[in-house]
């Protein structure tokens, strides 16, 4: 089976979005990406997590081509290879339709850094993308979703940094998550619907709440990210 | 036993709707029809679901008369039976008190279609019933209750096509669902609450949101649904 | 053992509290009457749930005198106590505080009856007791609780019949409820929360809500309770 | 191994943590000491919950230097050792991002004593800390934490007794809470998390709420404190 280890990692990293509450059925895709084959490994669409094995995992090249497995992919997978060739530092994308976020998502309101806990994950407040123009919506909608991520994340004025921001709530849609590995970038997606239930409270308890400040989020996503990182073991 | 594969699908989507949280006690009932004969399987009323057995389910004719079995129907039966005959093209219907749909039917508001979760099942917001007359409440409410819902669907200027919008909400009461099984009607009534609790976080954080495009909405709802669905591996 | 069976029924009574998620660590406490030998059987105070046996249970007269047992009973015995005295029809009082219920008593708000869900159970709103004065709290504080209670139901102008309404808000504390045994006490207990639940989602997504019509109310009620009620296999 | 049993009993605290939802992946940590020996045990930092043992709890002395241990301690080291040289009476600290009080803490706004729940356990409303200066957060941040907890009890004029109230939110993170022992301690961080879900509720609810009056903050909390507690089998 080609590929074993990376379909392994994402069949887990699927099945920890089930265990952790964030995906309904089937809802929900982890993919990972080998650079040096070129070859990405994605969830199948619409097959029951309770049955899932390695071996359905899809692989495919960069152009979505299948190359091993008897699977349809999942049906956003264009959305996760455009990430991939855009973000060259990433090695997963997890993409759930979790609550919370997804209420941020539904709301078109980014998610403001308003703690310690979106700190140490997230260098800033996680954006929202515009909304895709009908046109977009009506040609090849499930890249243009990733080029609205791309859009809002390579911005030459405004961009942001991907491995300092790794997540994106797609307006009216839903998040998009990733990170160095799939295990990464599925703990990403359970912990920013963490921080998205937090900041629903923090919102309603205090509406022009201004979030933590600069040094705050300094300290704290550095405390995790970076050579001068403490947390851990390491 | 009659018609015992239904009734085995009868149960289990009554088991459904208790594992996936939105019934309480005996609260809920779910039925399937089979429209060769003319039956209806139902779930008897107040009784236990731990101790719930196929044959415990009982089979109505069209006019609600008990051809098998030694329970009484669900009080819920002749709304249920009123949606077979008016809705032709259903298979199960599925009645909850699930805590988020209700709280949108107790507050007289539809489900604005806020995100392509709810694009993905109702194609369009899902409805509220107006409020039963004390008349229509002191008479046959029951059967009345089915009368609301379909004219609200039926309705020749303003009506809903009840495929392509499978559930509403009985103002002041909680949902039912529909679909082309008891099993749709179960996975609708359960993705319906989940949509009702994304609304809710998404009306609380903004107010004034309108819900996808039209383009989102068509994308969603024919990515899953009619001739050129292309979600799951068919 | 004194009242074996009654002891037993109250412990299973405390048990269904803790597995539907009402009551943390020792919060919490549920009794029943002997109404013939006018004994009353109550959880001990502060005793964990994972331990407790029917012989733990304390028998009590109507005094809160100790029958049998080795326990001191819960600390709000004397509440139970005039309860069972004022109100002649009642077997089981259930105290929680349960969080949303908890929640309406802290805003000293009575919980409206929002839709069929509620009137399935309560004949109108949850009430809220008055505040007791400091001079009731700082004198026989737990009695007095009984009495804020009795004040609200039995007010010869504004009183409510306690088997039509079995619960109650204490301002600024918690429900109480109750039923013709201590089965029905919890399982109404279990349902206010519910209910309760539900009450805060419809507030905020309709501040001015109604409640349903008096026509409705009468006919979930009565299709639950007295003597032409249908639900159920009676 | 030195001090095995506060070790095991800094490990059930952590476990007692995850148990009750309050911590996600390797967050929160809890500490015990003894006073006589002068060292704290401390949960490692950023292990699993489902593989630590006692030999991986560390040992450290008031300076926070290793005495026993082969892990590096808790990130927030610093600020459990100065609670414990501050507040001599306490046994235990826990620190979680517990959802509900942590979005307080990033509102900004302490939780009022709003019921009885509270007042069992809170002797008043529990404290928000100011904000930490850029200097503060740039220098010595986890012992600059301790400070701001500091400054909020031990001010000569507003401050507050520690063993009243065992808790307090840090503005833009989350809550510190401690005990007479470490199993006091996460008891008492589980009940603010449920405190601080009701206050929320009533919040919402109502807006103006004042809270509990003197009179029952007091009876409440010395029904459970003090010489004259009544609670429990003691």
């Amino acid at each position: 089976m080609l590929l074993e280890k990376l379909r392994t990692d994402v069949l887990e990293a699927n099945l920890e979005l089930v265990e952790r509450g964030l995906v309904l059925y089937t809802f929900g895709n982890a993919s990972g990406i080998s650079r040096d084959e070129g070859l990405v490994a994605i969830k199948p669409s619409g097959v029951p997590y309770d049955v899932m094995k390695p071996s359905d995992i899809v692989v495919v090249d960069m152009d979505g081509k299948i190359v091993d497995g008897t699977m349809k992919p999942s049906s956003d997978l264009h959305t996760h290879l455009l990430l991939y060739k855009q973000f060259p530092a990433i090695g997963g994308v997890v993409h759930t339709h979790s609550e919370f976020a997804t209420a941020w998502a539904q709301a078109g309101r980014s998610i403001p850094a308003y703690g310690t806990t979106h700190a140490d994950y997230f260098y800033g407040p996680v954006p929202v993308t515009d909304e895709l123009t009908a046109e977009e919506i009506g040609g090849e909608y499930v890249l243009n979703t990733g080029v609205a991520i791309c859009r809002r994340f390579l911005d030459p004025e405004n961009g942001l940094d991907p491995e300092a921001v790794p997540a994106v709530l797609v307006a009216g849609h839903a998040p998009f998550c990733w990170g160095k590995t799939v295990h990464d970038a599925a703990h990403n997606a359970v912990v920013l619907e963490s921080v998205a239930r937090m900041a629903f409270y923090t919102a309603t308890l205090r509406p022009d709440a201004q979030g933590v400040s600069q040094a705050l989020l300094d300290r704290h996503y550095f405390r995790k990210h970076g050579e001068k990182a403490t947390y851990g073991q390491k």
